[in-house]
């Protein structure tokens, strides 16, 4: 009944349509692999067939230096103005707000890096027009929460070993809460990083909220600005998502979570204007000195086209995310009855539609136990960046009061556009047999 | 007579071999370009059609996590794996000396932040050694030439602006001289970073020498050790590199400059251990935690890949190329006769085998007026990173001795391995038609 993990070629694996069938000369018959069904899309998702599309014409066509003067130049500018476009209108900012990264860790390193900066520069400032050091003002303060993504929670950490204040989520809503928020600002905050939605729970949180407090606050002339930022990978083509609206100065975009390549970019409002942005990289000037380094075309050329797909599709696909995954859960209430515990409901809070963090309680079935030992299912036990940190139980979920028994068996299945009901039954079947063999190996 | 530079979509534009011709309908009859020669290697290349393979099957196949403890992420993994080696096998290195980037400029910055991260590590250990501070070693001392690319030059202004030494190229060899870097060394001398060849002049640097004799210096046991760093971007694919026989402990990988796609990487010689390594960016873990961020696992592929044909094939690459430069070479002074001067040759230097910087003599003939008269050629000043620098001569030619009149009017013409002896004779033919009208203008 085990499942043999092997590394032959994995062909146009679709997540919860296709599909990936041995070649009986690859394998022995042990191992041969009936259809996998992917709901790990909170960790990745495969590229839309146009993103592919988009990413190959440019490998062909736009392989010029964006920088060179003459036609091979001017395509890849033209490829890459475009996607800036497409990017810009996915998130309703201006093209002149987005620069293109390397992918989200260096989007979030980049800004918590501008707001230490920034700080310093302030503090420079007003010291010179006052004639003296400010001792309160000497060191910059951060807030964020404590379920974040590790490339904000440990930038944290590292840059700023002894001011960072890391808001608990409440362990009733699994939210952070904004009087909590507000209740951590001190004269020296510099910086409220908060998460649009997290990655295990599904948990959307109150930024809009945040932002217009912070706002206030920061109208107060004797205020150092608080700036604003939101990581938004998890909620990226999932939810609407508006950075004006929102009112942040800061949000982080991740291709690879909403069926884009593994590059990023970051939303600043009015870069260099508006919103302070200090370059962690020097070099040629590309993307206006922000972002120094020969652009990735290709690359952002398929960013751009799976952002105008979430602009143009996003309403068919959160619903469809929906349907699925609410009839996930019927169906793993019917089969399981009450022996399961949802991590993901919280009361009052909104959760992403296609989050599904679920406990099948019962001594030996540990979400590592369950899922190496299920035929069909792939997904994960929490963030795939831990997924060597051993078989400890989530510490998202732990933070949200989940029981650690409860959290030790949790399951994160995370449905994509294209997991089907038909995908549904076999995972819920899959789990049933799993679940069985589990119970009887006992 | 004037070349119209359009975007219309320039449909595999191969370098000197096709071929864009314009359909009648997209633009005027005046505007119709006949076939364009590409001769602009330096700033970038196309991707080859096996590394366009190896990208596209990866967006296909491989597009799991590679954190994820399942197939999707084992068959990422392994594409990697697998292009580590061969990117290893490049540079004469091993699979865990190689630390994937987002480009050569982010491998640059992290050689540069790495050397005073370390020196600031050393002097706070030799402080609690000995428990007093020691005057001379407060700040870190950096030494480059005068010709390096931005990507090393800003960032040593930018890190330490009153400590670093730019040596001068030998305006007779247009090579930074061994001598002249060792004169340079202080007590506080943390890195030396000397391109391994330019990509204007194509000069190649005495880096082996430079290691050897600081190799020798670092052995005494009072001194600081200097760390090296060689950016191999201009040399790759172009002449034979040998990481260990070089002598480095860093050396810069950048792809598209060897007909990969638009990502990096940094040589370390033993990362953490052998040579320190301290990351830019926190988050994930990724690429043992000195450059963390989900892997961009199709352009890590294409890399490898590239760098595979670059190990079967550099010896026919390097001769093809030489020998079409060559030519071109003789073309030109057969057809220009006394009137040109060539900004690549100097006596005793080393020159990349595609790499001729030539400037025709004349009032009216600057680089950037002859270029963008040619109906043909696609070449550069220099450059491409400052394009939109004006139109003053290069620096880089100007350190190497060449007049200011005669460096106005340089032309980079950098072949590739696809440049034929009939996109030889047709760039001198369009040369000369374009020097005959620009005199004639005149």
């Amino acid at each position: 009944h085990h499942c043999v993990i092997a590394a032959f070629p994995l062909r146009r694996l679709r997540p919860g349509r296709e599909a990936l069938r041995a070649h009986a000369n690859d394998v022995s018959p042990m191992s041969i692999m009936s259809c996998r069904i992917y709901m790990d899309c909170n960790a990745t998702t495969p590229l839309e067939p146009e993103v592919i599309q988009a990413i190959s014409e440019a490998l062909q066509d736009a392989w010029g230096n964006p920088s060179s003067n003459y036609i091979a130049g001017a395509k890849a500018k033209a490829t890459i103005n475009q996607a800036r476009e497409n990017v810009a209108r996915m998130v309703g900012g201006k093209a002149e707000d987005i620069i293109f990264t390397s992918g989200g860790t260096e989007a979030n390193n980049l800004v918590l890096h501008t707001a230490l900066e920034h700080f310093r520069t302030s503090c420079r400032a007003a010291e010179q027009r006052e004639g003296h050091r400010n001792g309160s003002s000497g060191l910059p303060h951060i807030i964020t929460s404590n379920v974040e993504h590790d490339s904000v929670k440990l930038v944290a950490e590292h840059l700023q070993k002894d001011d960072v204040t890391y808001v608990p989520v409440s362990k009733g809503t699994a939210r952070v809460e904004v009087e909590d928020i507000m209740a951590a600002v001190r004269p020296n905050t510099c910086l409220i990083s908060v998460m649009l939605a997290n990655n295990e729970t599904g948990v959307i949180m109150p930024v809009q909220e945040i932002c217009q407090r912070v706002k206030s606050l920061n109208k107060r002339p004797e205020r150092l600005r608080i700036l604003l930022h939101t990581d938004a990978a998890q909620a990226l083509g999932k939810i609407r998502v508006d950075a004006c609206e929102l009112g942040v100065d800061y949000l982080t975009i991740v291709g690879h979570k909403f069926y884009a390549p593994r590059i990023g970019a970051l939303f600043v409002n009015g870069p260099g204007r508006r919103t302070p942005l200090y370059p962690m990289l020097f070099g040629g000037g590309q993307e206006r000195n922000f972002r120094p380094g020969t652009e990735n075309t290709p690359m952002i050329a398929g960013l751009g086209k799976a952002a105008e797909l979430v602009t143009s599709n996003l309403s068919d696909y959160e619903s469809h995310m929906r349907t699925t995954k609410l009839y996930l859960e019927e169906r793993l209430k019917a089969v399981f009855n009450g022996k399961i515990r949802f991590n993901s409901h919280f009361p009052g809070a909104d959760i992403l539609p296609n989050t599904c963090n679920v406990s099948i309680l019962g001594p030996t079935l540990q979400g590592w136990r369950v899922l190496s030992n299920c035929r069909r299912l792939l997904a994960s036990v929490g963030a795939a960046c831990h997924s060597d940190s051993g078989n400890r139980p989530s510490h998202v979920l732990l933070s949200c009061g989940v029981p650690p028994e409860v959290a030790a068996n949790a399951l994160r299945l995370s449905v994509g556009r294209a997991t089907t009901k038909a995908d549904v039954d076999a995972v819920v079947e899959d789990l049933k047999e799993t679940v069985q063999l589990l119970e009887e190996m006992n």
